[in-house]
């Protein structure tokens, strides 16, 4: 019992600084996605291609979430956007405290868009509200079709599902149409994309559907 | 403080039970595996394979953890396999005392070998001891090569690597020499595999190895 207690507790300190968080980012007119996976799912690389995309058009800034390394850091940096590399030292997802103390790394007042990639996992990142607008997660078609069902609360609280690496279903046995029927059944209003960061399937959408957040949350900026 | 000292109790009352899982074991001469890996990485379908190579020989039982579902205790349990499924409900990893509650269901007597599949997820298992043998985690070369030096605790404690999905690697960027010598620099003595489920490449080798750790558990068998 003194566990769930206390289990309970950090849940709820981590949810009242996310909201903290969430109301800085309102101010600020900032649309922020928590960026979700298993390990190896895909995250930089599509992050990589999102800033391609939207670089010239919005300023962007990127939080990386990896319990060792800077790799991913100087991956994003090379395509000179802010990024600001936290390390968890062994913690299993990112919490609205750690991002809390980056924000000060940041221009606030001139950025459009911060996307926070969280460690690779498929289960604790989604229990840590970090302040974002929609939490996006990445499913490799490579890791199989049953994944939603095996890993719920993932798909359930998520805005956006990216379906990746569909450049190889050929050499995989992953049904799409079983992962799209499943994920609904969890949550029936997720916006779903089938992407490739190789064959550059799917990015356009993915493009507009951020576009439009994006516009979204800088015109429903709050003025206090 | 708090949260850290609760922390520590918490392993180290997992840590003190796994011991005793362990004594169990060791009386029973029961070699137990702890297999770990990312999500969709193959654990299963390795799982499948060795259970066909080794059945004729060995008796063996499996325990499957995940947060939902029975899907993977169905797929052992085809293989005509004494299969217990644990559903964490939410919980990231399995601990000793969820195995210590279903040993009852197996006949230990009459066991030569325990395959405890854990939930995937490339961190948090990792922390928690079970009472086996031997920890061995799977990386999918779909995955990337960056891998091992991003959550370099599951490789550091690990006892055997599984390189596995092989059979794509003409299809993704991956370098398997890059994982053999980051892994090596984190823990020199790990037993390295490259296998395909797909194409059988490597499972010999796994075959072998799991045998000669059989035997030799028989071997040391405590007479208490």
């Amino acid at each position: 019992m003194q566990q769930i207690e206390l289990r309970k507790d950090i849940l709820s300190a981590n949810e009242d600084l996310g909201h903290e968080n969430k109301m800085l980012f309102a101010r600020k007119g900032i649309f922020v996605l928590n960026l979700m996976s298993s390990p190896g799912a895909g995250k930089t690389t599509l992050l990589e291609r999102t800033i391609e995309l939207l670089k010239d058009t919005f300023r962007i800034g990127v939080i990386e979430g990896d319990i060792a390394t800077s790799y991913d850091a100087e991956r994003i940096s090379a395509h000179g956007i802010e990024v600001t590399q936290i390390n968890t030292g062994g913690a299993c997802h990112l919490d609205s405290s750690m991002i809390r103390k980056v924000l000060a790394n940041f221009d606030l007042d001139h950025l459009d868009m911060l996307i926070i990639e969280n460690v690779g996992n498929l289960v604790c990142p989604a229990e840590f509200f970090l302040g974002e607008d929609a939490k996006a997660v990445i499913l490799s078609v490579t890791e199989g079709e049953d994944k939603p069902l095996k890993y719920p609360l993932i798909f359930r609280l998520a805005t956006a599902l990216i379906i990746n690496k569909v450049d190889l279903l050929p050499y995989v046995n992953c049904s799409v149409p079983r992962i799209v029927r499943d994920v609904i059944g969890i949550n029936p209003s997720l916006a779903i994309f089938e992407t490739s960061c190789t064959s550059r399937q799917g990015l356009d959408s993915w493009k507009a559907w951020l576009e439009g957040k994006i516009h979204k949350k800088k015109e429903t900026r709050l003025n206090t």
